[in-house]
């Protein structure tokens, strides 16, 4: 993978986070040990720190609390995902069973909280005020984007504001804050601190709207969970959204599953997933994350020149082309 | 009652406390703050934040973050209640509907995020790094209890150190915060915030020992809730694990029903409930939860001399003697 070669820099200090991160979440009693390694195993792009890491290397301190900060972000990460899961009854995540389906939805539950008090403990030992702040900030508004995407289930008549306003919360911050945070920690001054998290949020923005385009047009061998999983669990994303502007025959068919999202049902809008996937709304999709990839590679150009500047570049448009 | 004229003295603080925690979880959007409210208005005896407040008066300063250290503490409790109720299932907590029974198992769950995520928040205000220390220690000990309290469910044999480190990660380590961070919070010196956590410690397993107690004794009138329900849900507490090492009888019912925790046998089980209500094993838990109790007045013994001394005594003998 491309994205690898570009990323050699930072090998060390990725190697830092995943033993950290193994480190944390290994404890006793032994079933979280066992729940932990399982996610740990999972695997996962680890987006958050790569985004800490890259960032902190604008900053002049190297004695920052770098690595803690990437380790908190994924953890957090991490704990949103399994209790994400229990929500869509999700059986496979990155191609392995999920907690909920391995164990049940009482152990994802707790897993999630463990895995988020382990962030809040680390996060504790940090000492810049600002760090405290912005993370604290970070996961209200995702616990907010978490309760929006549960209440906007099912629900037919969504505006795009509501879809961007929930990814926003649901993603593009807590990206925002990888890069803000990796800035801060390392001393950067307050503008570069302020372009490189404008970079991680319209980076985060694109990143999700790709997720979930490919959600509808990858494969579920890439995508780890079946095709159309977003549609099926009822959450509504931008291809969605845009389809049922877009064509009446994605509307009928789209309401009558969410009237009544029966097993049968579900046979029948496997074909509407399958239209979405081919038409035009993918392509409308794709016109909007390119606008914040856009926005994201501006904010890149103001920053002052660094070497580092290349290999966001080369990230920003590697997720903005990406196919799983 | 005779606590609260006991309590008169800090109902100034008390009401901040309220009105701070109804200011914190009144959140857009719209179903957070209907959740919160919900829960709000259930009440509760408040007494994390009595610990904190009553231990603050034995400290110097007027200065420190008591109110708000009162308030993330009854946060983590009420986010914590929350997520307990969605794995047992429980319709019903101080006679009203639970979250998970009014909406439903997803916005429990992300209600109890949202509300721990808030006192994460309102803990990055608190100045000193002992309160974040001491929190963020608490908080993780308490997913550890949640997660034992769930591995340990339908397990029958469970000894009594099981039982005191589960009650001791669940509820204890949280109300030995409480007046360890009120005495920190108002600089009180370093014997004094020993002695005022182990006061809160010896308490808050003395509580627990009695909330233990009072699901077999009490009625459903008082408790809010079914009597017997830790049994139902198949948690061992003391009388239950007592009575399993005194009584055969009880042992092989209870043996049974773990089994195969169906309606029926949940008829018949209730016959053991009121067996174990008034079996020795009850005597025999009130002699734990005494001796609890007398290790926590000795500590406050050994605290200098101070009006608050004779409240705090007051409030322990009462939680002793409760009835629910």
């Amino acid at each position: 993978m491309k994205l690898a070669a570009t990323l050699s820099s930072i090998k060390p200090e990725m190697d830092q986070v995943e033993r950290k991160i193994k480190e944390i979440t290994s404890a006793e009693p032994s079933m979280i040990s066992n729940t932990s390694n399982h996610l740990l195993e999972a695997g996962g792009k680890r987006i958050r720190p790569v985004f800490v890491l890259l960032a902190s290397k604008f900053g002049a301190s190297k004695q920052g609390d770098v690595i803690e900060v990437a380790v908190a972000l994924e953890l957090i990460h991490m704990a949103s995902l399994v209790h994400d899961d229990v929500i869509d009854r999700a059986t496979i995540r990155r191609g392995r069973p999920t907690v909920n389906d391995r164990w049940d939805n009482g152990t994802a539950m707790f897993t999630g909280d463990f895995i988020f008090a382990r962030s809040v403990e680390l996060l504790q030992q940090l000492n810049e005020p600002r760090l405290h702040h912005v993370l604290s900030h970070t996961i209200h508004q995702l616990t907010l984007g978490e309760i929006e995407q549960l209440k906007d289930r099912y629900l037919i008549g969504q505006n795009l504001f509501r879809y961007f306003r929930r990814i926003k919360r649901k993603t593009a911050l807590l990206i925002a804050s990888s890069t803000e945070l990796g800035a801060i920690s390392s001393k950067c001054n307050d503008e570069e601190i302020i372009q490189l998290k404008k970079f991680g949020y319209y980076i985060g923005m694109a990143y999700q709207i790709i997720d979930d385009i490919l959600d509808f047009t990858s494969t579920e061998e890439k995508l780890g969970k079946p095709v159309g999983s977003d549609l099926l669990n009822g959450h509504l994303t931008l291809p969605t959204i845009l389809a049922i502007q877009n064509d009446d025959a994605s509307r009928s068919s789209i309401e009558a599953y969410f009237k009544d999202p029966t097993e049968y049902n579900k046979g029948l809008i496997k074909q509407t997933i399958q239209d979405i996937s081919s038409s035009p709304s993918i392509d409308e999709a794709y016109a909007w994350s390119d606008a914040y990839l856009d926005r994201a590679l501006n904010a890149l150009e103001s920053l002052p020149s660094h070497p580092i500047k290349k290999t966001l570049r080369k990230i920003a448009v590697y997720l903005g082309k990406r196919k799983y």
